[in-house]
């Protein structure tokens, strides 16, 4: 089997480590830094922090970014970059902040508006400033990967864009930053982290390295996920998920996602599932039937791994990991029409669900979306 | 717990991966190289394929690299670099070979002998030419890393010398170039990889994703290295061993290695018994002395996760290993004197030493050697 891997995001973890923040720009030579946030930091006074903590260094600030960022807040953020001579980026906040800002610092190195790179009018650029990515949810992955999801709204666009000038120069992941993330988000994103894990690992595109990550990082989930919900302030729950996260992100940044995910864009975009919860809401089926035709073994080494019999169990595990954490596992709630039902089958036809390693057909995601109605 | 993590080398791996060897070239915009070698990969016409494959860019080569390389093999590449003008330098071979190019690649920069800087006459440089390292047997893990150990055999000197500048920037793993390994070199540089495995997990620098990999590449030495070194060409074994040996290089590059690295080097120097061989003998018994202070329970883990019941268990399977592999179980044949076994315990007092999870004082090295003995 070959296989490639490159992982050139340097990573500092730990409690506190945010304090780091002024030896990694100095380090990486930033003398004038855009903060790249979201409203609800801004509120809760963590912008203002690290501002006044870098006071010579960060003067300006955009923290208008909002869930499925837009391309013209990432537009926003260039601009801001080219008129004030800045010469790094920060990102601090949850994946839309950090891909937001991954692409803004390519961006903003050409004059073009950000929608014509998402609509593929133009090469991506080959220059960027150096992002320090630092996540506020132990969830997202995107510290430490090469890819930004951009949305066109006005043009009802959504997609990722990859390339290797998105790494990040550094990622801070600092567990202390996650306390005030709210119970459903926790669990959410917590969530996101579990199907990063596992469709790496099923992945028809897995490796090693990335196999031995997302092993590690699946075990962490199972067993710290539900207190991290449960007690907001538990300094291990919390520690091991932030682990979890940015090692699920090392083990799918190259494979990539896979089925759950492919079915978590419309189910995002069509019924406002977010994002990790959406992508929950498949995993444990996707198991089933790819339990099924485990040929070469491959699922019942990583269900043994993070420690149930089978892969069965696990899937089971995984239901009950919802349900316990107040997850969805169904669609109940939406009284969806036929209609309804077969656009999502339509629009869960994204290519990342060749990826899964049992193909999916149309019939089989309509058999997967009627059990969930 | 905070923990650092930094991996920039690129990896190409799988049978026959040689072949890109030229597009990583032309990637590294290398124009003119020097290919660093063995005597036996000279004699066994790797070289020359290499060369003849490489016309245009492969013209010099430096094929005397012996075990332990020495400061003059170092000098001798640094000034066939400098006065052939190369931009690039290709290492093919063992460990030595890797760590000698390691070192004149950075060498070269500058003017003054290694020896210099394995004394600490001089800081290292600052500068390097970019590096391809292609390892022919399954143990070194120095195609990963940024470490590169010389010797000075007039002065009586081996040391490690460490530098972000020494990261190759890319490795490409073959494993069927480690088909014409014989036996027992396969023995122990397989033993070696499982001892690099150990040593990062249970070292006190440890951190996760280390552990992570730890615990693949030493489930893959349990399952492999024994049909390596029965079937040579053996493609699954090869490749396993292949896989373990750079996962492993990845798993103790940054936390480094312990005690039984420790008390190899003298087992080499005063005995010549080759380095993994030298390792494996003592790290089953440094696993015994561990498992009965596993205050944490992390040795627990690492034993469950290789398939083993307990620490003691995997310890039991580790001297099975070397005794199937033809690896010396004891120092009987050497008839060590009182003295001799004194200078071995003085001599193992290696800063390596101090990663041991459990302190390791005198005493318990002049028992272990008594025990060995």
């Amino acid at each position: 089997m070959n296989w490639h891997y490159l992982q050139p995001v340097t990573i500092h973890f730990g409690n506190g480590m945010i304090a780091c923040l002024k030896d990694e720009i100095r380090r990486l030579g930033g003398t004038r830094g855009l903060l790249v946030t979201s409203p609800s930091l801004e509120k809760n006074g963590l912008a203002a922090r690290l501002v006044a903590d870098n006071e010579k260094t960060l003067q300006t600030v955009y923290s208008r970014v909002s869930p499925n960022p837009d391309v013209s807040q990432c537009d926003a953020c260039a601009g801001l970059i080219r008129q004030n001579g800045c010469d790094f980026v920060l990102a601090v906040g949850g994946g839309s902040v950090l891909d937001c800002a991954k692409a803004a610092a390519a961006f903003c190195t050409a004059a073009a508006p950000a929608s014509e790179y998402l609509e593929k009018k133009r090469p991506l650029p080959e220059a960027h400033l150096p992002l320090i990515a630092v996540p506020t949810t132990a969830g997202t992955g995107s510290e430490i990967t090469r890819v930004a999801v951009l949305s066109d709204h006005q043009k009802g666009l959504k997609a990722p864009l990859n390339t290797p000038v998105f790494y990040p120069a550094t990622a801070i992941v600092d567990p202390e930053l996650t306390y005030t993330v709210p119970k459903h988000v926790t669990a959410c994103t917590g969530m996101d982290v579990l199907c990063h894990a596992i469709e790496a690992y099923w992945n028809i595109h897995h490796q090693p390295v990335c196999d031995a990550l997302a092993i590690h990082a699946a075990r962490l989930v199972f067993r710290h996920l539900e207190t991290a919900c449960e007690e907001p302030e538990n300094a291990l729950a919390r520690e091991k998920m932030a682990e979890a996260s940015v090692t699920a992100g090392l083990a799918f940044a190259l494979p990539g996602t896979a089925a759950a995910h492919a079915c978590s864009y419309p189910l995002t975009s069509n019924l406002g599932i977010p994002h990790g919860e959406a992508c929950g809401l498949t995993i444990d089926h996707f198991m089933r039937i790819n339990a099924e035709k485990d040929t070469d073994g491959r699922l019942r080494e990583l269900a043994f791994a993070t420690g149930f019999d089978n892969a069965c169990s696990m899937a089971d595990a995984i239901s009950e990991l919802k349900y316990r954490t107040g997850l969805k596992t169904s669609l109940a709630g939406y009284d969806l029409t036929d209609d309804q039902l077969e656009k999502l089958v339509q629009a869960s036809l994204h290519p990342n669900l060749q990826n899964n390693p049992v193909p999916i057909t149309e019939a089989m995601l309509r058999d997967l979306y009627r059990d969930l109605r």
